[in-house]
């Protein structure tokens, strides 16, 4: 991707897919295009992108493998949740200058016809927490925890990508239902803000050769509730320390995102499903909005309490600018991000 | 097992394990002892086999590998489901010549302090169903099928080993429910009888070397519930079948049960939970007493309506005499059997 154009009041700019990648994504597997700013017509409003989202579930997107979602299209605008202002509105429930929740892609401007849109309260003083812990992240976290992990109160639960978006909110509502609670994250500076600022209990690194042992003493009731957002190594360390009826939500599966063939053998496809069976585990996948989209007011209720008591403390990691969009997601999959990765696309 | 003594009425024999299999068992791993009939003591009762259930789980039993209950000892006699008759009763709550549900194992007599025991009625025309169709296989096919894969009308079941004790049941109850019902069995006479008498609508051979495009035939709308029981290249073959929302009940492995090591590549436990994220599925083990011994009546009083309208047909495989258990254990897990496998110990 070579264009370094800036955000500017006169012309559109996009980030389009431009290749599939293979493997990791790379720089010239995006392409920032150029175009006018489009108008809205009777029953449109023009959407100016304040905060764009980055969030590992778009790699399945640039690939066309079967997947929950179709593919972008090669020379479509990438896809992604995002925080916008209403620029200009023929739209009777929308006026210039809301702000509002939509889903418009890696872009300065969109047009939109007001479906899918979320109003939010224009005074919101950080509304880029509604693509973050009140938003697709801290909802994923709410009710793969709660309605598929259902942690009691001295259970263990263990939580990757523990400084992330989605695990920093899995383990803190675990510790507010009681729970023993283990992370694992990248590095000594991530571990120690999940302990020291998010209060888990422990947290440790998965580039330790010695995470296997290291994960057995953090556990030593074993694993009640272990939040799958990561798989590879990580579920291989897990999966020993599994206790019976351990439940096993699974939201995401960051480390295969780039694999471009099976890992080789031993085949452990049966070793899981026979833990799985003496164990009597449930594993479940989910998808947030498909699965929950009727219960978004009870989290969104539940987590506004929280956050106003300071009960669940969240960190964004900030990257100013459209055109840093494909660099910034390309550090997310490596895990170079410190927090909820959002792209700052205009001045709020 | 060299003895093959026949049942009398002056001396227990038992089977006990002699060694712990390597790989699949062998005659050799069984011992049969003989021993004076113990006499009950205040408080106690004295049982006489008259069938012996052989279920796969045995298998599990006789290794000394991490599982969901205690290996048997060597020297100890082999578990099992028994229906037996009170020989002679010190207890109060049982009379000579009551007919009981135990789990008095692989030998001719045993004591009972009445703890576990099932009063059967005494007039019962086929008390072996009590260890078929009415009791541990059938409820496994129950609660498994209803509890966890909730079938909807109009849905697409598939479950192998479909001529078995437990797969029969699961393919029954789910065309009762509405489902379109494919089968899995071994061999073409096995497959006629699933069709033909139970009612499903396909029933595919497993020994087939195009069982997976066989299996995407049958099942032109996918698969909405696999009742798991049996594992290797049948799931393998399921797997790219499964729809949306799937669920997957697992109740047994037994292509497994005599795996000595992992088999070889590629990996496929990351594409299983790929597989279950993007299709958000649910897998979930079952061990049918510990996690449902409370729905025992519910099941009983459903299955028992179902066998006297004739809703739901059962085959029976009865092997005469205690000595011969150890091989039709062994052709039990070579899949010989045809039918609830039984052992007639005692003429009823």
């Amino acid at each position: 991707m070579k264009k370094q154009l800036k955000q500017n009041d006169a012309r559109n700019r996009r980030i389009v897919l431009n290749s599939r990648p293979v493997g990791a994504p790379r720089d010239d597997d995006f392409r920032l295009e150029e175009a006018e700013i489009p108008q809205p017509a009777k029953g449109q409003l023009l959407l100016r992108t304040l905060y764009l989202s980055l969030d590992p579930y778009m790699r399945g997107r640039m690939s066309d493998a079967p997947s929950y979602a179709a593919p972008v299209g090669i020379g479509e605008p990438m896809p992604g949740g995002t925080v916008a202002r209403v620029e200009a509105s023929q739209h009777g429930d929308y006026n210039a200058g809301d702000l509002v929740l939509a889903y418009s892609g890696w872009q300065d401007y969109a047009l939109s016809d007001g479906q899918g849109l979320v109003k939010l309260d224009p005074a919101m003083p950080q509304p880029s927490l509604a693509l973050g812990v009140l938003g697709m992240p801290g909802f994923t976290a709410y009710m793969g925890l709660l309605d598929i992990g259902r942690p009691q109160a001295g259970e263990t639960v263990v939580v990757a990508a523990a400084s992330g978006a989605v695990g920093s909110v899995v383990g803190q509502i675990a510790r507010l239902k009681g729970c023993r609670v283990v992370g694992i994250a990248g590095g000594s500076e991530k571990c120690r803000y999940v302990v020291d600022e998010l209060g888990f209990d422990a947290c440790l690194d998965h580039h330790s050769a010695t995470l296997p042992q290291a994960l057995a003493d953090a556990c030593p009731q074993g694993i009640d509730v272990y939040f799958e957002n990561v798989g590879g190594a990580v579920f291989d360390a897990v999966l020993p320390l599994l206790n019976v009826r351990a439940r096993i939500p699974v939201c995401g599966l960051i480390a295969h995102y780039n694999d471009q063939s099976l890992p080789p053998g031993p085949n452990r496809l049966g070793l899981l499903t026979r833990t799985l069976l003496v164990k009597r585990i449930k594993m479940q996948g989910f998808i947030i909005f498909d699965d929950y989209g009727d219960r978004y007011g009870e989290f969104f209720a539940a987590m506004f309490g929280w956050l106003t008591a300071g009960k669940v403390k969240f960190r964004e990691d900030i990257v100013d600018g459209l055109e840093n969009a494909p660099q910034a997601f390309i550090g997310l999959l490596e895990g170079r991000n410190f927090g909820k990765l959002l792209v700052r696309v205009a001045p709020a």
